[in-house]
């Protein structure tokens, strides 16, 4: 059997309920499902190389201008593009983060320098990193909020960042995927600097918010135009396909969704949080549609064993067995993920496996 | 206007019939549409990052091992996939040939040696190529059919060049897109030497023979399963689509459409190449669904105002203004391809506009 190292592997696992990846319970708009479906007779074409409707529409959405925007197969297309067109030689990422980032930087030969997050403060960024940005690093790459942890990074240190970045000119790639989840996600972009500052560029996705991850559908922004032509030159000329872009033109018109999307998981992630924290289980502040908490290892097997695939982040670099993050999905998904919890928990403990010392001591 | 530097491109024109991308004039197979219809509910979830399903029907139908195969977003992706993974510094191409290998090579920053095919001989590969491979070359790269040309590669000629390659320690990347519209593609193919030859790759799409450029999708067969994992790790896990996935499955099935889709091209390639021939047009002998020929620039122009697109050939390494491509289409469009061709080489002809000499003096 082939694993990979992300969620939303539902291939190689018989499940029935996957809160291993992080996608919106609302599921895919029948707007976008219908636009996908009408696209399909369009596939004997080519699809536009310069993705043109879609950009519009993403430049009046964002306020941004078109050729500041790249449309991609993916944000993780978008990732791997940049490191090929910035070919770095130092870069500065966070652990634990997103592993495509290092998947990238790894095809371009960059040395990448992690900065551990400590779980002594939950995570959380903090001004000391300011002191890893010098001049020996080429690029910084931050994820907000961050994927797994949750954890946000407030709006005056991202300025900080983007200073220090300016003042040893060190470029910042800015994951703002999971941004759109959130009621205030707008003021926490850090989108108003896209203009004067050509040192920065925001990544975002279609993916999450419409639930389209099978399409694959990212996009960036950058006022460094010659970036963007650079990063459009680094691969093939038709990265997104038709009903990538039909989809995404679809889905740009869905504000109504959006919003019950962000009331929804609002509620849901208080829920999930202060039912896992009666369970006396370490959870940390959520976000996005996603929860990021610690509990033994063994509840991963116990849940699996029930047809519930949950994402074991041991395999991130600064973290280790023994956590987990779950999507935020419907409540009655929710609920019934809750009791399966409880269910594993109390066998866990039954069975002399639950070590409560560890639950409890962080 | 942005314009690009391949076919297909019917977003930048107001076009009415396309002859500049060489599709499949059957179009979409009745099983893949469908299958891609079906699809669409499953886009919620991440694609198979292994495309499993996929990559077993593919082994079963080139009876090659499951670890030999990788596929990926577009025959386009695997060329940049492959110089990412295999990081030649010099490389030996043909001109003209398909453009994406030089844009690929330009990204693995390779050293690109042009062969320049002769107009004198048709632009036939021969022997004498032979010669230019040499120790100092890492990868050699070529088409067969080539495109534009449509000229062949013999086998005797193919096998000499692998025996050279394996001599010199030069990688041989071998494009057969185009050869699945041949009656012998099968006899044509170098596929009978991946089990014995690690040094040599052979790059695949489904995007011509069935119709899906808008889906994207395209594998590749080599030996060199090392080779295989680096060109997987090269770029995103989940390049290919779900849609894209579900199509070629479903295409793998279509026997009846293959067969009938090899006797239309055959058929209709000889009725416009005998077409053209019969206006005093140089047409060379055409392999695939796709003819190269020989006329004055203006009749590009004039084709478009009548709403066809052809593709002009000027932008090719080694080619110049009156070279042009055309895909094989139903016969009723051929017929009328014919016709307006004979229209506009008349107006060109009363204009004082129309090259004899250069059409007849080769």
């Amino acid at each position: 059997m082939k694993t990979y190292k992300h969620g939303g592997d539902v291939y190689s696992y018989d499940v029935d309920f996957d809160f291993s990846a992080n996608i919106n319970p609302l599921g895919m708009p029948e707007s976008v499902r219908r636009a996908v479906e009408q696209s399909i007779a369009d596939c004997v074409n080519y699809p536009d190389p310069y993705c043109r409707e879609l950009t519009a529409g993403i430049a009046k959405k964002e306020n941004v201008k078109e050729q500041n925007i790249l449309c991609g197969n993916g944000a993780a297309d978008l990732i791997f593009r940049f490191v090929l067109a910035k070919r770095p030689k130092k870069a500065l990422i966070l652990a634990p983060s997103f592993s495509e980032y290092e998947g990238a930087l790894a095809v371009g030969n960059c040395e990448v320098y992690y900065y551990t997050l400590s779980n002594q403060n939950g995570f959380r960024l903090t001004e000391e990193f300011l002191n890893e940005i010098t001049e020996q690093i080429d690029v910084v790459i931050l994820c907000n909020p961050n994927n797994p942890t949750g954890r946000l990074i407030e709006m005056s240190l991202l300025e900080k960042i983007a200073q220090k970045c300016h003042d040893t000119n060190t470029f910042l790639f800015l994951d703002e995927c999971f941004l759109d989840f959130m009621s205030d996600g707008e003021q926490r972009s850090m989108k108003k600097h896209i203009s004067h500052n050509s040192n920065l560029l925001i990544l975002k996705a279609f993916t999450k918010m419409y639930a389209i991850p099978g399409l694959r559908l990212g996009y960036c922004i950058c006022s460094d135009t010659n970036l963007i032509e650079k990063m459009r030159a680094s691969s093939q000329s038709w990265a997104v396909s038709i009903p990538a872009q039909a989809a995404g033109v679809a889905a740009l018109k869905e504000n109504d969704f959006v919003q019950k999307t962000v009331s929804l998981i609002r509620e849901e992630q208080q829920y999930i949080a202060s039912e896992l924290r009666s369970m006396g289980i370490l959870c940390y502040p959520p976000s996005a549609n996603y929860i990021f908490f610690k509990e033994e290892q063994g509840i991963y097997e116990r849940l699996l064993k029930k047809g519930i695939l949950i994402r074991s982040c041991h395999n991130y670099p600064g973290l280790c067995h023994g956590y987990f993050r779950i999507a935020v999905k419907s409540h009655e998904q929710n609920i019934m993920l809750i009791n399966a919890m409880k269910e594993v928990i109390k066998e866990g403990s039954a069975y002399g496996k639950n070590n409560y010392d560890t639950r409890n001591n962080v």
